[in-house]
């Protein structure tokens, strides 16, 4: 295909009469189409469905150590979540603490507490002048969110294809006591759908922390969620930063939010037993415990690790065909045009799509006039300011596949008329 | 009975000779007995059972406004749960938040909130000196745990059989304006089963409060939980409220812990529809929403307020014959004795023993050593200091009806034990 850019004036004023009529065509056709949030779609909960036979009126709801999982109680999760969920991340059931229904939740949560009472005896930070997280870019909008409503400071470090860029993150970290933690999602990176590499993990692990409160805020939402048959891993943060010497360092977080029921799954962290110790103690005066019945009906439902994996495979096969149809749509569209480029994700939710320069909220524009509603552009960045007004995040997994070939196509004529009037306008 | 301070040191001495002997036998049990939560027994979450069968693989999950209770979303609860709870709480639907499966959760995000953040534009508590809460005591310990956790200065101010010393209490929260709340149960009180009277209700909605972000945190933990037959109500705190033309000077609390599962249940706040705004736009940083399908698992076993309160006369029936068991201890073995009082609830989980001044923590030591745990005395003081050494939270619900009766006999040995040794050593 020819590249726009080597286009003449003629050719380009052609292309977008093309194209403009390809618009006019999906403005007509009153579209309501959404792609805006990694949100599973009704086919992929109708997978889970069965989890709700698994308990009912005659069920035992008694947990492994005997205790009764219908009362008060056991702040940590009952032991046999801690083991499933110790399965997942590969960690000791003692350095897991099963949540509520929701990893963000913990993540503000231990945000929050860190904001309030210090981690590990250190000062609050609502008590310091100044905090910074340093913030992969682009990344997770809830995450930035999280920060910026703590009023914390957020610094962009650009993403690498083996990860954030480790130079810049150790200068950082290694060097200035207001850096106190970092944001990730190592594995199907959102939304760049980035693996971390061995190196990039293992140089995590080797920080030396110039702050004594520095976290690791290891977001491993995606860590079985493959989209083909090869099931990718990275080191074991938590092991890695354990044999560095910084057992600490590191909270990871994880849910079946994108395996069950997303408002009805259950969320965990683990980390160190210092950790797991230091924020059961300030949990206590928050909660008594939380769900332990769902705790139950995940765990009884999947069994054990292998019960997960064969249920991702279906969530998979639901959803390979929706990354498909996009990148089929942007093969046939707009390979070789020298004006767009985008993710091959091998899992997670997300395909990442870098726009020329200065097109992205014009592109998110013209969607949105056609029905088609788009992840704000910029959103993927902190204070939601994309510099290079370049990145649009893409969630095709809630749409029907039917209507995300449509989204795919409606996408594709807008992205080639941006660059178009944009070529057009220099 | 004798009165034991009218008794000679002879007279004395034979009775605690008796007792000792009654004691001695309670010990050689190897008793292993727990009144000190006020957590549900198994015969009264076996009640609730059947909710379990409410949704199956063949339910709909779909919420009365359309939307798919299983996906993300709905940060303010389904429509049909908002208005259960509207109706338990006698408001409008649109002044109900649902929250997850813990009131006690609620109420520390909601000081952590205000510590955080502030409250509708306020100073956050974090950047001020000195913040206080009024304490009516004796109190819910968790309560207190919050408050002493955030370290804000705890005031105790004592109950009366018509709610806390109201005089008192106007005189803080009108004039000082570092005081920016008050805990209270305002129905059947944690421990004193105090049901504060009309005009002490009609009083907390006409306060004037120096602090313009000064809240009453109204813990309706006991709004349907009824011992007899007689349904007591209370005035409505949002309605009084918003008469006396202080609309957001209140959040009331309530859940369904100890309706149906005490871990797996649904825990709602009622307040202005300002304050509702101003809590859900901090709330949406901390979570997408919380678990729709158990709400809808709720609504659906109980259908309606009547469905409830159905089910509360079902608890009742269990309960009341272990409040009964201590009622009827205390009046054969202490009536008239001079060394006792004690409340007889209409409701909630908890019988108030107010023993001889300098005895709590001694009779508290006594039937620990006979195997038999009580809350600790203090608990229900800021703290953990009852000033008078006198207070002890009886917690009759947990244990079976059997162990309930020989619990009640032991606890009133101890009492006449203790006072016995004290009277001998004056």
């Amino acid at each position: 295909m020819k590249n726009y850019k080597e286009m003449s004036m003629e050719e380009l004023r052609t292309e977008r009469e093309k194209l403009l009529a390809a618009y006019d065509e999906y403005q007509a056709r009153g579209l309501s189409l959404n792609i805006a949030r990694g949100k599973p779609g009704d086919d992929q909960l109708d997978l889970s469905m069965p989890m709700l036979d698994v308990l009912d009126s005659s069920a035992t709801l008694t947990a492994s150590d005997g205790v009764d999982a219908r009362n008060y109680g056991v702040l940590e999760g009952i032991p046999e979540a801690r083991a499933l969920f110790g399965e997942i991340m590969d960690v000791d059931p003692s350095q897991v603490i099963i949540f509520g229904n929701s990893s963000l939740n913990i993540m503000f949560d231990t945000v929050a507490r860190s904001y309030m009472f210090g981690v590990m005896g250190a000062t609050p930070w609502s008590k310091l002048d100044k905090v910074k997280f340093l913030c992969p870019v682009p990344g997770y909008d809830r995450h930035f969110g999280i920060t910026a409503r703590f009023g914390i400071e957020m610094i962009n470090i650009p993403m690498t294809d083996q990860g954030p860029d480790m130079d810049l993150v150790e200068q950082y970290v290694n060097h200035d006591e207001t850096v106190k933690g970092i944001w990730c999602v190592p594995l199907y990176s959102n939304p760049g759908g980035c693996v971390y590499s061995d190196e990039t993990v293992k140089r995590f692990a080797a920080f030396k922390p110039a702050a004594e409160d520095f976290r690791i805020y290891w977001d491993n939402a995606y860590i079985i969620h493959h989209l083909y048959d090869e099931e990718i891993r990275i080191p074991n943060i938590i092991e890695e930063c354990a044999k560095a010497g910084n057992p600490d360092m590191v909270y990871q977080f994880c849910s079946t939010s994108k395996i069950t029921f997303p408002g009805s799954g259950v969320a965990a962290m683990s980390t160190s037993p210092a950790n797991v110790e230091d924020i059961l103690d300030k949990m206590k005066w928050q909660t008594i415990g939380h769900d332990k019945i769902n705790q139950l009906r995940h765990v009884r439902f999947f069994k054990n690790l292998d019960g997960l994996k064969a249920h991702m495979k279906k969530h998979a096969a639901v959803i390979r065909p929706k990354f498909d149809a996009f990148l089929e749509a942007f093969d046939r569209d707009l390979e070789g045009r020298g004006i767009a480029s985008w993710t091959r994700p091998r899992g997670g939710y997300f395909i990442s799509f870098s726009a020329m320069p200065g097109c992205a909220k014009d592109i998110v524009a013209r969607c949105k006039d056609a029905g088609l509603t788009l992840t704000g552009a910029g959103a993927a960045f902190p204070y939601g300011k994309d510099p290079e007004d370049s990145n649009i995040r893409i969630a095709p997994t809630f749409s029907s596949l039917e209507d995300i070939r449509i989204a795919a196509d409606l996408f594709s004529v807008c992205v080639r008329l941006s660059a178009v009037e944009k070529l057009l306008a220099q």
